[in-house]
């Protein structure tokens, strides 16, 4: 019989290495798996951020384990070990959508930045078809030290945004769309040929990953920061 | 010995047809294939439009060929038999470009509008970097009756007209650009995905193409339109 | 908790401003959002197009919100609010398909015309494979406004039409079609590079899309047009 | 020192083995490669076809190895040993070019051809945007036992000929056009997605292929077929 | 209401044009389409051959409609109005297939042909991981007119086969094949490739169309062919 | 009625030819056809390794086939015959993982490896993110003979391996990932461009094509290998 | 005669909205339209970064204009109106290369935060093929605010960067490579798709962007930024 | 003024860690740059081998630099610091090519096997469309412990082989080829493809990559392996 492997690998220094924890990508692991993480975690008092765990996924975990999760369907995200909590301080980072159905890529950033205790502000909706949608809400977005950006088919919002606005923006590219634009990569290309200078972008539908880009700056900014040799 | 073939079937009904005449188009045509066309078009007094038409291959027409020729080294455009005439009336199309560097697809397509005395108002360099270059000009924009957009790179200023005008909206998306960008193909997907309504688009550097359209929409509004059959 | 985000921003004014309502795409929508939309606009008393309602999606909807929807699965359109009133007048606007299987999009152009009130011909099933059945309607096409050609696979119907009728010509490339057809980006591309002049293109199946193209066409045809600036 | 390899390993049996000698393709070889290869072709007294020679190539070549060659530009074709010897039977192939601009590559399938002994019609500059031009040759087309189409662009001239004629269509797609068009794979995949039952076609640019692809129905129509085991 | 349109416009005079019936594509039609070709088909007493036709879609078809049809699942092709007819010559076409996993695309190949009563030797699995497979063979497949080869993955087979045989070959690419494979494009792009002369090539998993390409080759070589002009 | 042609061509010389048995790839063949297969091979006393047999397809074979293989859903790999004997000599091959969900593909090497009696050790999850995952494992994987690794997303774990080791390194791209690395491709270009020198590549997802790839090179290092020729 | 347009508008407020300059973009400029726009720039006293002026472009520009500017060849750059200055402070930024030829990419980052006045590190040649080089100096790296990471072929050095830094890291991937890595899109995926979570992307070549992304973030963490409603 | 970086970071420990020394890879380098560097390596009495030298390039290095390289223009490779010895023992590795137009890549690896001292054969021009050339020569390939088999266009060779010998075959795609075949990727896809089990492919004609995989195989065969810890 051949000998059992090791699945995994923890990498429990990532936080004192580069100020992020390391979170569970769920897309592609049985209910098993998912449970035996959860238990684990929960024995070592450790909270984590379980991503891509969509509604069926979840529904399909043992209730024991669903019961430890503090569960969001529409971002399909969930924190195991505690709430997250809502930062009392003025929020630090512009969540802004061009669509509706925007919004599940949209949320998963919020949610990453909320399980660190980062403040954010949801700005649903205000895609360039309607141009005053944006413009009416400027003062709102530039009040913000990082500016989050997702939009699908033609992503024209983050050269908008960045044309507009001083602060960093990180443009997530969404799959939502048809034609040309089915997964995201008409959205992508677009943002990263933008006409405005300085727009940064992260791959097509990964909230997590421009939060964790915001993270990256914003832990820059805070005085006295924590880790060794930052 | 092969026999000699003709080499081009000429179509002289199609202004009657789709109210177009066939334009002569130079790439991949030889100096001397070009001076013959020139030759035989002077002797049938008929006016003609030459598209791609680059400065090396213009200097390499024999000089009675090139004087015969109203040429426009920008546009790489040549009109010959009679001087492009400029229209009383008001212009009918707007062509907007984004940057500086679509300047010689837009003036393709209105050297194009040109040679059917069609009057037009060049806009450039109005992108959405720097938004309020397209917003002081709106009004001007909103008194044409067909609007060309002619942009590269993320080719985010048609989706933002398309959301401002209610005029037809025709973008040319063009091959200005690098990495993503080069060739046209990121601006191409953008426009076709664009997620302001009734926006359509041709093919990249077509700004003979977009002009064609125009002139489609123009004629269909004219009263009286002069061609049987329609 | 964190704090309920706004999920849609309204654009009322875009009928003003650009001739064409917001029309509430439904792919990517719960049943629930859906109902919640048609429940705000009953309440408004405006009328609303919805497309890319499949009838899957139109079944879970409840009960209440059906009754209010005049629904065609084939085209997957619903209109809300009031009847789609067939145009008196002449049909404005030829809708050809080159397959019975290019049916639902070019459904989906004819629904939105005719919410607009605008008259549609419908004529199926002409691709060149059989030549003949393009020809002997072509009197019938030539005497609309407007063309819409809606085809997949190789899409030369787009090509052959702009060859043939001095009207404007809209491509609608669609996703009939396997092998290299599948998707529809060998059509898209075929129109884009159509060898008639003057031929314009936009997104696969976007049926919408085109017939949203042919209204700003007819709006600027309109004697007294009624947006202001326009 | 390395030892010298050999750098070509030919295949006389060819002709025996599938009706078709062995052509020189002269792409990427050295002028003094091609020179050699003449003589050697020269010392055994057996002809053969040469392709891919384009003029810069030809130019560069010995005088003495131009002398031994019958070459002809456009179609960048040269023959060996002997003048390609026109047939005084009916020709056999009609080769269909939808533009001027298709003509290197419909010359190369003749040049092929008539390196055989077969007769071939070229009928250009037939494409689409003038249905006439085709139609009005169809008897004539209709009278070839093999029909070659060499198209760009969209490509749409092979399915247009597929619906109207019985005999073997091969499409060449060639690499003429720009934007979309630029390359050749579009007019390919056109080609490939037609609506017309039973066309085939080759490489892009590949009139060579084409006129192997008809040598081969043709040397199976023929009575009494000279090779072993066919 | 909106008119109710036809939804198709038959092409009866195919087999006189070209020599091959229109056949129906049943990929994306509903059972009750299908079920209302079959009864005109019957009433008109004209055979006629559908293709695309799975066994899924078969099953949901009316019991009455499927008596009328005689189907094989393999090939999901049927014939309806008269049973195949096993043409008694010897067999004029070889299909060969490199892998058993192409036999479905190879089985849509034969049943068209066995429509038109051409007889079919299928030689399967033969391809070049284990090349003696087809030598053994080779002699056999020489015996046919045509030949067509169905492969995936690399489509080794129609070069290799191309360079074995005299008689006319067509590729099939078929969609065999995970990764680079997934699609069959990369067969598509090998057998287009050829090194092989003269190896035609149709779309991916187009079996019918390689019938198709064979029937013309076919009806050319009969001696007093039936239709005028041929 | 159509003959009935043998749908497979076995090749028992193939393990005497180049060192390797012919796998049954599973995917795309009916439980019928397995069953038959599995039987044929119990008659003949023959092992065998069948590969892409998922468990879903497993679970519809027939039980009594069921009971005649060792089968394993990781890997969704069985043995046919005989049960994989785990090697008693030191472990030839390493297969290291980037992450847990490339494990699949891995155990489908490893299992490809053991059924040839090759001893395996698997070192999981040692991507570059926590790159001392795989520094304190170097000195572990330098013991074996051949490298095999497995990575999707960015794939840098083949360059970082490659540039630390001396053994052969085959790298197998995965499809696991989303957005541009949905489907495996930008991992396949990545290990396909590698910076570290000699990295060879196979099919993305092909664990089993990695095994032979390494098979080969172990049975070369053999003394006394057992093959003519060799 | 037609009217001469207006070829640019500029956007002077761009540093008191964004803060960035308006760059000037050579590539596709003529060199009077250079020389033009640094004549204008001289009389403003304002000073301009030019970007994309290869040698051979420089070389053409009238000597006058030659003495206005600071040229440096290998970034391709040159500063108008005054000399760059060297921060005094530490650097922020450190630019980290995977190659030497990855060194005109970096020095474009480099020579526009330098134009701003911000200290750069540049740390070339230190791949991961020979991950000491990288390794032994990490603490260095660390010492920085940013990190921009220049690397073309697999692009294997951001991920590696990535989870060793805490950071914010902007990838820059470039088009040095052969094959598959040609044009770059290999390590812009690369860099997309890595397992190191946070890090950002600009377009391919794309220096400058990925200096502006940098002095956004930099701009955000200084005391007392100086723009109004920031 | 800007410090001056270090360009390049060397890696001597190389040859000591995996077998191979670094190669110095020429393309994008200047002449000084190449000069510089060769005078270093004189200095330190090391050998080294350049790569992707081109003749042009070549032409215009120093003659003193110059003078200390073994060039070879086909294969644009260089020896620097002592001339290439021709190995005494058996050749090893077999490099085969498919056609002549593939043999600058082969080149490429034979030269850098030589460099080390290891004996090669060279088989040319065996592609399969003359299948008696590959077979008439498969016992001499046989003897040798490595096969590389470079091919362009469909790249049916290395599939051949891999199922007719038992060494490690690796295939070399090369862009021989236009059309599809235009820059290798079908080669490269045809390659990944096989349906022979256990190809290994590297980049599009990394000849050089194709050796030294040959090396990390041969080195791990030799007795007494001079490394530390393999």
């Amino acid at each position: 019989m051949p000998r059992k492997p090791a699945d995994a690998t923890l990498d429990p220094g990532r936080r004192a290495r580069i100020g992020l924890d390391e979170a569970i990508f769920c897309a592609g692991k049985s209910p098993q798996q998912i449970a035996a993480i959860v238990a684990t975690l929960t024995g070592t008092k450790k909270a984590a951020l379980l991503t891509r765990l969509d509604p069926a996924r979840f529904a399909d975990l043992p209730a024991g384990t669903q019961r430890l999760l503090s569960y969001d369907p529409l971002s399909a995200t969930a924190v195991c070990g505690r709430a997250a909590r809502a930062s009392k301080a003025r929020p630090a980072v512009a969540v802004v959508t061009a669509g509706t159905s925007d919004l599940p890529v949209a949320r998963e950033a919020a949610a990453t930045l909320r399980y660190y205790g980062v403040g954010v502000s949801e700005i649903a909706d205000v895609g360039v078809a309607g141009l005053w949608r944006l413009t009416v809400r400027l003062d709102e977005i530039r009040r913000h030290k990082v500016v989050i950006a997702a939009a699908g088919m033609d992503a024209a919002l983050p050269s908008v945004l960045g044309g507009l606005v001083a602060a960093p923006v990180i443009a997530v590219p969404t799959s939502v769309g048809y034609g040309v634009a089915a997964g995201g990569h008409t959205a992508l290309n677009a943002a990263l040929a933008s006409c405005a200078p300085g727009v940064v972008v992260v791959n097509i539908d990964n909230g997590y990953g421009a939060a964790c880009a915001a993270l990256r700056i914003l832990n820059r900014t805070k005085r006295g920061a924590r880790w060794r040799g930052v």
